[in-house]
């Protein structure tokens, strides 16, 4: 017999996990510091903004011809075309030959929630997905909550301190027609022999790719390079999806300004396949938000705004190397143990420190410096307010663990 | 064997229906006119929105202290509390008891969409709907896609030219542990012992209340009179859903602003509930749009933008109700056989025309006035520029079809 209540039996959730921010808020230690934000950050320590987006939001709502009317489900077009054109470049083969496209959607978790609805109902064989480890967590509950299995894989190698290619080598060899989702690779060395055994292994065990781009033009400034891989493998006629944000390299990060892009062989199937997401999208959220698309495609459909966007880009991708370079130089004149030179090699916002999980927890329970186990934190987060401190730890954490086996004593938990 | 592309085998998708505005946009007619809007309409035929929203957008757009960073999975507190308010009254039984929460999601498709997905896995034996007609197209399909049987009601009698609590009183007679998605029932004249039959029969039937409330002050102008029947089933201490949008009643369209409230019987099991949908929002968009969500907020929480809020929808339901009355004046005068005092008995945008499906068939087909085969119709799309060719129009299909049993020649589709 069921219950007189429906809500009777529904007990409390389970929070995700992801709680080093909520051990992070709870802790009192005044000079606490959380080094794993999500998002590019000032020196100031707030999330970063750049200038040409107040000005153009500034200027949108002074224009009185402007109509705030339901956009269409599949979004904001002008905002697709210039964000597509941003993403493969404007002279991609996949849109000279107009077999991309693109559902303008609620922000990258909208575009990877519209992309497993559309494998779970057209790729049915596909049951493991394969997520790069810092995007688990975002995204692997939305393919496990249809049903797939998902195993997360990470290309650093922890004892050379690089991103290794034959780890990536070695992740492709996966079940066949498994879905694999893959970061920016930028700093995987591939040889050209190395490029050409990961597409073919692809191809032939038929992986299905689902590219997350969450933030062209923060990894090395130059928007291109920044999808090189993308170029790659519409060069050599692969399908796939790609979920591209626009949130954090403009810094709006409070509209949902996501796409969902899709690249097919040909235009009648992208026609198809558009279509199907059309009709899911419209069940998930009829008409996706404009705000932060207008702003957005304002700025890329204007020469002088665009220049001001890339400056403000380059500027903060200098800011990251300086700091990068900064942390190295301390951490040696700490005569902190080990090379360091990981460090600045690895590009964008975020990057491995290269600590074992001995040193992370003496970070974080000692100096009360909240980074991940992995040891990969956001370097914007490191300001002059903060670096020494920063360091010191560091350089206290290498020493103090160094070549021991020694484990720290447990605090008791509260 | 699976194919070598996902995509090779994926078919054009049907449009859903709701063709009527793809077949008016695809008539060459001049002078055609589409009266099924969604959204309340200007004099001038463009979607309105109140005069302060424009006001408040720019000076939110000015305000360097704002930031722009992501909401919280669950929204816009502030949002949620001030919409909450306003929906079931500052003094709502179920606010002081600390009963009463709300997700903010995209619009009320997400909504929906959040509702639905909770129901799916916490109220496993529901698997029929019953969605008032007016309803199906937009939100049926949330519930079908999830394995819901999708039933439609109406409680308009098309020859009592009323809305009849007697039908409203059979439509509850269905099977056990159905959800039920009311809108507003304001025009339905229930007495006293109806009222009592219908909580009833109710809460014996284990029936879920899922309310639509897409604009609440567009009906009466009186807001607390918009939502009397939410207040009778919060009195009645009734858990239920309840989508809010305040997309039309604001005038802000492109942006969800909607809210998922959720009514309990008591904090705790109100707490569990929020947070298993947390864990669904998170899946579906992870944070949603804050643009128009700040703007309601900035309206809301200050007395004189509230008031001219307020004006503005006074302004809007008394257009709309001249226009109603403009109608039926020309309709007499016209001779046009019938009673049309039905017209002016209604309340809202919306309201039933009175006319049988041949009579719409023949406004379509031979004076391309494009109205829904049910008749129902939006007032506020009629203005001095259209209001006569529209009268006549009815009026003439009404004397053609009058008392005949004839059908219409089918002309032949495109």
């Amino acid at each position: 017999m069921s219950t007189l209540s429906v809500f009777m039996d529904v007990p409390l959730a389970h929070k995700l996990e992801g709680s080093l921010l909520k051990t992070y808020k709870q802790d009192d230690y005044p000079n606490k510091m959380f080094l794993a934000y999500r998002v590019c950050m000032t020196n100031e320590g707030h999330p970063w903004v750049s200038l040409v987006v107040q000005k153009t939001r500034l200027q949108i709502s002074q224009d009185p011809s402007l109509n705030y009317e339901y956009l269409p489900t599949m979004g904001l077009k002008s905002f697709i075309q210039a964000s597509l054109a941003l993403l493969l470049g404007k002279n991609s083969q996949a849109i000279v030959e107009n077999r991309v496209g693109g559902v303008h959607t609620v922000g990258d978790s909208g575009a990877f929630q519209l992309g497993v609805q559309f494998l779970r109902t057209w790729h049915k064989d596909a049951r493991i997905v394969y997520i790069i480890s810092s995007q688990k967590e975002l995204h692997g509950l939305i393919f496990q909550d249809v049903g797939f299995t998902v195993y997360e894989y990470s290309i650093w190698d922890p004892k050379k301190l690089c991103m290794d290619p034959d780890i990536l080598l070695n992740v492709v060899e996966i079940p066949h027609g498994c879905v694999l989702v893959m970061g920016n690779i930028i700093d995987c060395k591939l040889t050209p022999s190395g490029w050409a055994k990961l597409m073919s292994m692809i191809k032939s065990k038929q992986i299905f790719p689902f590219f997350d781009i969450p933030c062209q033009g923060l990894y090395t400034s130059d928007l291109e390079e920044d999808t090189r891989i993308l170029q790659y493998f519409v060069s050599q006629g692969f399908e796939f999806f790609c979920s591209q944000s626009l949130s954090k390299n403009f810094g709006i990060y409070d509209e949902g300004v996501g796409i969902l892009v899709v690249v097919a062989v040909n235009n009648q199937q992208l026609l198809c396949v558009l279509s199907q997401l059309e009709g899911l999208a419209q069940a998930l959220w009829l008409n996706p938000p404009n705000t932060g698309a207008r702003i957005i495609t304002s700025i890329l459909c204007n020469p002088a705004l665009l220049g001001e966007w890339k400056q403000s880009l380059k500027e903060v991708v200098e800011n990251i190397m300086l700091t990068k370079e900064k942390v190295k130089e301390k951490l040696r004149l700490l005569g902190t143990p080990g090379s360091w030179g990981h460090i600045t090699e690895q590009s964008g916002t975020h990057g491995y420190l290269g600590l074992n999980s001995q040193q992370v927890e003496y970070l974080v329970r000692k100096k009360h410096i909240y980074i991940p186990k992995n040891g990969q934190i956001n370097f914007s987060c490191i300001n002059a307010n903060n670096i020494n401190y920063i360091t010191e730890g560091i350089s206290e954490a290498v020493l103090l663990t160094e070549g021991s086996e020694m484990c720290l004593p447990k605090e008791k938990k509260p």
